[in-house]
């Protein structure tokens, strides 16, 4: 990486960019509103670094192995003059900023009725967000896929279902786009395109959800370490769209014996995450914890830990539930969920300061 | 799951439909050569099991929690009357048949002639299959992406560059299809389909890509169980193709400290899938090791455990390889490795029997 | 195992334990102040418990497979009508009680002065008890091993410097004992032994240091599950050693890349912990993350997620220290953490009621 | 660490000590046949090695990260002009040597009779050492815990029944010492003293053993990468005793889904430790995999990837054995594993050759 000074010329970029190439290197040039940062690409063992650091209008040549740049806070603060926390807006939500965002709803969309009570319900209780899986990401073939599964008619008609009660009791609305092929219907209906913790890696998917300008939420693969999530983020943020939301959902369990939570929610990597990066972090206690009883106290942990948000699955009646029915709270616990959790916010911010 | 008498007539099964029906659940009919099997779908607390398994025609009602069936080989015997290992053949190519197979090539191609050059030597070392990345699934945006990364007709004239050279030495040809939209081009010019470890939770990708009808190298990814694997296959052969070979690739390490090896590489998952399941199983020692000086014997020891073939990354010049350098053997190398691993599986079985 | 109803007679007992002998089976009979229960050592498989079930006196009949059961609070609840926490009272202190409980002061004891100086501030900031290390469990034979790698003589005057300052501040003291040999000098100088994360599974280190009849801070192993670090703790129980203190202190990080944080602190254990059993549990966040900077947060995590108290680490000079210095605070800042931390656990309290 | 030249004087070597010391550091000399190594004990960040590199008789000064040394193969090479593999002999048996060694035997010592009938079969089957738990490290204080858990009388009883077969049938034998305590007995009757994988970071209980002057048999911990197996196995070395037998025995399985194997065998540890250390590296597949049926093809494979030899329980009825009976092959099941493992032993070695 070689960063130019404030004040470099455009010949002066365009020696350095010369020299690269007379090295058999290529360039890789950012113009940000700060100043110029070149990447290069190549053998890094061969790189002069100190010949590109002695030309004019160069301020530093080193070896950057990150794999990610463009959602680094001291990266960005370097090359845009700016590393602030990114608020992202969908009408009067702002995620990010100074209020913990709740999204709640079912884990799989079952019928309109369900969502319009589920959504009147949510609201009642203080979310600010509609769930609601269409396609769900089973981990066997043999189970109810979502009604995204039967076929894309009953998608687009699942999709509606989500889109009116969200109109209707002014809820934002989120669901997964578990492939490619569903990322334009996706997009059609909902405020936020979720990308699931098994599609995480899945670039392709990321790259064409980018695409569409609408935010992500981006759901952290269990088996993936932060630099590998925050390296896919880059994915998307690659594509011009920085409107990323972070969630962590809990990594794959250790050691021998019964699980006593279905994952091990990871709350360490929210405070880690936000010094990395600017974008905002929540977290989503149902998946980490599978365990309707834990839901309350992980959820004022996160936030306690510094978490943006929270998304949790909640129906009116849990046992009813289709899918995950042991995770699921009812819409009385989510209301006392969320105003505890206000409180707990607000008690950090002031302690803080 | 409702196992029907051999002799069962059509009245008996549908009574037991009607009765599922008439109890809330769903019915899943799968009618074998040899017998039908009824499916449950429903809260499995609530399916009154001795019901079913007394109404006439009925040779077993009992719960099933297993994630996959279609590739279980109890299940196949069963109901098909066969759970043998599965041959898949391409061409001459037996894999699964009586000797290992072997994959070999480039981590990514780079250019026609490295292709030719790469093909012609691996087909004199002994090797069965060429394989060469045309998308590479990279962990940062920022690295190279293969050749596919660029557009859609380098894509495709990377994807000739490895079919000529296959036609020409007589090796069969596997590449990496990442996305869904590269299942098509995919499926054009290779005679394998491979899907990634990154990809192995990608249903969409795996559903689109087994309608194909070839055979489908699936890894395994590295933060799954066996039984999440063998799960995810099963959304491949549930589209009716049965061509999948298996590849344990390495898990996540574990442990503080620095790692010695890139993954941690499953070897008991060979015998251990072996068992569960008809499909043959093969080892990618370059990806689990990450190390050239460990390919040998990691080779070695996986042919002595069983695996019907394995997947080795070669090139004519490691050191010059854009992709993985560090993990490439020479055809040399590829060549002595091909030696001793026949010898070790013919020493093999000839003990076992 | 048999759960005999509370009014059985001697001679209903008596008969149960012939008829499992006659079974070939070995009794394990538990005279609570309840009732008595009957453990049946032998192939559970081939245990008839409907026989026993149909016996005289007996209200229960099972098969049990949980590894510990007398830190269980279900089973505490059914054998001696109680399962309620258990509070561990040290002086005035108590650990499992109304409020959260600190525990503070530097990795490693390196001179008398260095600690009188850090208990003073330590108490000044509000907590309760000084932690300081003898004997450390370095992860090479070339560190620095502590004062007590030195000799036990140096070990003993190390131990003066920790029991000294207590007094003077009234301030209880914990420190490790890292082996069999070091438990009397730890029990001699020490109101809490300590056995840290790699000696969790040492089972005869964990029974030494339970017969001294004084609280035990159990860590757990950072590769256990939950039902192994319970079944540890269980071995102290089972010397008649109730007062067993739990802490989470993070498990072993996932994924590849770097590790942004030492360890994964587990917060979900906590409340899940706190289900299973009545035993008090902390949490060690200065070890778990390794960082300093994230202490704040994750201190008010674990209190919000419940725990009954913090262990941290603490220098008044962090620079300085020899063990550990990245994830040392100062007092000034566990000062803060006291103060929020004590509102957090407040808000939750009062809330949850 | 300070590399001394050859012919470096006293003078030269006093002068580098004193000039340590004027910095605040301290000096950890060593005197090697070939050469003095001087380690550097104190803040890494501030040592001036470029100062010391310009020293007379000094030919090497720079940072060393490693947590072991004496182990080290390239260390040993260069600090005693050795590197070679370490052959641990026992009377005739040579562990390291020309030929794979195998351990069998029974997981748990019932009675004398039992070990005279496996030990007389075993030695038939072609076994070099008689292995048998007198202390059992069990997952629950509920479990039988070996006859040493009975009394310390029980325990010498039991180790006599494990001696006398061993003399009578020219077996080597190997037994564990799970406590500091049990060092004495065990050392009195056992030719190799056994660490187990709970125990691997006890490094009181690892400095006890190897004052023994016996081998010792160190068996990785589930949890604990390669890096950490090694610098513990340094606590050993670091006692003077270079007998040291490293044992893989599987690390903790991941993912989600029911185990298919107990642990993950990590064969790749095999060739990757002997690359790194001068010691011999052992395989136990029978506690990696859990599993009867899959010994056979791990065994091979644990040879084919280059192991000095197997650690296999036995047992004439494995149905009956008290412990592990699930993993348990019969002597004559054994004779095959034997006769094929040879074979595989000499096919590689002569194909390398």
């Amino acid at each position: 990486m070689i960063i130019m000074e404030r004040e470099a010329t455009p010949e002066q970029i365009e020696h350095v960019i010369n020299e690269i190439k007379r090295f058999g290197l290529r360039a890789d040039v950012s113009k940000g509103k700060f100043r110029t940062i070149i990447g290069l690409i190549g053998d890094e063992r061969k790189i002069p670094f100190a010949h590109f650091a002695a030309l004019p209008g160069v301020k530093e040549a080193r070896a950057v192995e990150a794999p990610y740049k463009l959602i680094n806070r001291e990266y960005s603060r370097l090359f845009e003059g700016t590393g602030e926390h990114r608020i992202i807006k969908i009408g009067d939500i702002e995620i990010g900023g100074d209020e913990p965002i709740f999204i709640a709803g079912p884990c799989a969309i079952e019928s309109k009725k369900q969502l319009f009570r589920i959504a009147e319900e949510v609201k009642q209780a203080g979310a600010h967000i509609l769930r609601g899986g269409i396609f769900k990401p089973r981990s066997s073939v043999h189970y109810f896929q979502g009604l995204g599964g039967v076929n894309m008619e009953k998608a687009e008609e699942a999709s509606r279902w989500l889109y009116e009660p969200g109109k209707e009791f002014d809820l934002a609305v989120v669901t997964e786009a578990r492939g490619e092929n569903q990322v334009d219907l996706v997009a059609k209906y909902a405020d936020i395109i979720q990308i699931g913790a098994r599609n995480m890696y899945n670039q392709d998917l990321l790259t064409k959800a980018a695409k569409k300008n609408k935010p992500i939420l981006l759901k952290r693969n269990f088996g993936a370490g932060i630099e590998e999530f925050l390296s896919f983020a880059e994915y998307i943020v690659a594509e011009g769209n920085k409107d990323v939301i972070l969630c962590e959902r809990g990594i794959l369990p250790l050691g021998k014996g019964k699980d006593y939570t279905r994952y091990t929610l990871d709350l360490a990597a929210v405070p880690a995450i936000q010094k990395e990066t600017y974008l905002p972090v929540i977290v989503d206690p149902s998946h980490a914890t599978g365990r309707r009883d834990l839901i309350f106290s992980m959820s004022c942990a996160a936030v306690a830990a510094g978490a943006s948000g929270l998304m949790i699955e909640v129906h009116y009646n849990p046992e009813e539930a289709l899918v995950d029915a042991r995770q699921m709270i009812t819409p009385d616990e989510l209301s006392a969920i969320i105003k505890t959790c206000q409180k707990v916010h607000q008690l950090i911010v002031t302690e803080k300061s």
